[in-house]
């Protein structure tokens, strides 16, 4: 296996157009379907990335500003930002069309982690990833921030020790 | 409408047998399945505070940290923690049974924010919750800070105000 | 495996959503779709009183009263009602709500037959039911002619040997 | 409308796949989801009969005494047996077959009760129904019996005046 | 295996009632929809045929003349129209009916192949087809002709060599 | 409206993960399954190029040439190759991978068919196609001969009008 990979590598694309059985009582998509979409683009992401099996390890804060209509088409673009030795951050953005109204908006920006596994489901070693533009350098830098927020969040981390997560509320 | 309600009058159990497509590679529960769950039984617990429609409008961090095999059964409890202006912060509990095998665990613990709004989708005001055991009283109180990181996760507060986020960074 | 189990530790209790997929030409859930819910719950049901596999033996007489409408929250409550070797008869009650009309209606009480089984599929005894509040104890009383009606109907018992049932229809 | 139809008029086939979802732990398809394609089949035969949006209005006992593996081809066959007013009563005979195996089997035969009704949902009178083979003629006779058992059933009818349900149980 | 079988043996008729989601935003059935159901009656077609389990292996063009809205009946029935060692030709034909407004139209014809393969997927040999009527006779000779037109449109065989297929565009 | 668009503006790709539900008895996608997709990824392709709503008029011959096994992840791209009036050519082309064993296959090369019409469902006009690429330019010019065909085999052009398809079969 290559040691390293790029993040462009990992590009994925997924569209979807919105039917009735994805929608509320106002006909608009329900967040637990586009956050199962999320999820099902962000494992093939990954899988791109580390050639593995992967299993979905957490998702980041993710808010929901924006009503989807049915008949709407959602495009979710994922793509690996930083991987720590069995996992992989993965950001997703997604956004929503009214193609006869032309009009596009920008939904939902996340971040899920995936664990690559072996067959019997235990966690393997990925790449590393190499980062090339200027936005991968910047997701890049702040992941090793969102993992300080996961591992306090999950009480795996002491606040006192999450040194780049701190720094942010400091005066 | 009432202006107080009690938190327990919100609580929703759904229980769930785990089916072939729900499943991934490994023939275990997708992330992706379980967080549509837990966004279906939040909606239900939030009407049931609200005596509106509502409509999904933040999911915080969640961690898959066991699997859940094809065959178990899964039950959620939702129950609301506080309700700010419109909007209701719901804390769902999911547990993980393997009946024949007497196995049952405890899998995930996530907020969800609901927001109730008319037949317009515009927001609509909900009764404040009141709180009566102490595990309540503690998620009525956490619920502050952890709106902040919500605001802060998304651009809407600088984190110097996020007073009650900040004490947890302090030594 | 303990030789008897209370009534109460097989209360399982299932909420639903009613999607657009679920529904009729009217808008409304398709009865079909009910009895495939109450499939489900019973059938955990049965699974929490005997920790095995259970398969579905029979479906008595259910009557649809009530129309359920796209957005209602269904509720569904499960329980053994009575155990006969490898089989187990369950309760099952249904209410239909509009959260935000405050409207809650009973709309359905059926009683479902499952047969514990081994992984190859063959039938195996479950433990003894034990009932505590009156309403358990009807129900048990009630599930022999339940059982007799269920054999006579399946052709497998003469009418002249349920003597339960008889009872019921002479003056 | 035409006051009469035959039997024969409302004669519907469906044929289904037995497809993973539908299926058990054991690999073998779900009662419930089998009632599901049911109530189906014998919805689109009452409408041929009424030439009427349709509701299910009750399902009689049904027994499950065959397992339907994965990949079986389930054939439902459905036609009306009697008319009252605006109600219709179908029966419903399903077959299982493994194809390669040239293994068929008769798996179910049921009776579910429809109500024909208007686009605002008030039941609506039905042509009556008329007999031709024997077969028929025998399945018009006992729908009588049958559905005093189910307004007995149902409450709605004392066992004293269900004469012809009586006369089964008396010496 | 017995060595010929009557095109009359393969008849398969499938009725299906047109859901909610299987609707596009005019509220008709979308074709991919409709290819899902044709594909699953074709293969059970080709099953009752061959006996074997059968993978589909080509479509030929289908055109979408009619709309079919939401609540419609659709009913298909497949035959095979001809075999050539391990594959079948089947012909499928649609109905939709609008069952209240007594209106019912031919929608589609379409041609489908199936192979026929062992449990490791490897071509296996069908039966000889034998034909009674003059519209299978019908269908049995134009197999030849479009069985050369797919090849043709594989890229498998030169347009010179089609012999049947090319009459059709000579003066 | 704009009266041209380029053909790479209506570019869509699609990436579906294979679950069990879509798969036979062999485990691998069944055709109509991914006929359904090709139809929901051409749809979101001619939407673009027309930004009208838009129905599949028809589907040229489709062959499965590769079984697709669960787990296998597809990718879809859809394209208008060109436009006669209201209707639009899309060309859809499919790969599936299996990521962890680095295999990529292309399985299938389709042309759909679609039409655009107004709310009422008439077709409308849509912009000319304007090719760039030596591809783009070689699918407009084949359109033609396709168009031809499609007439001929849904009996709506006489084989000897057909000229651009007659030139293929001439010595």
């Amino acid at each position: 296996m290559s040691k390293t990979k790029l993040a462009s590598e990992s590009l994925t694309t997924m569209t979807e157009m919105i039917f009735p059985n994805d929608t509320n009582t106002l006909g608009n998509l329900m967040g637990g379907n586009l956050m199962r979409m999320m999820d099902v683009v962000g494992a093939i992401c990954a899988q791109k990335h580390s050639n593995r099996i992967v299993v979905t390890a957490s998702v980041d804060n993710v808010s929901f500003k924006e009503s989807i209509p049915l008949g709407s088409v959602v495009t979710l673009q994922a793509k690996v930002t930083r991987a720590f030795s069995s996992s992989m951050e993965v950001v997703i953005d997604v956004w929503a069309e009214n193609i006869p109204a032309q009009e596009r908006v920008s939904t939902n920006k996340a971040f899920f982690t995936f664990v690559a596994v072996d067959q019997s489901g235990r966690p393997i070693d990925v790449p590393q990833l190499i980062t090339e533009t200027e936005e991968e350098k910047a997701l890049y830098d702040g992941a090793l921030r969102r993992r300080q927020l996961r591992l306090v969040l999950a009480g795996r981390m002491q606040p006192s020790e999450a040194k780049e997560l701190r720094s942010l509320f400091e005066v």
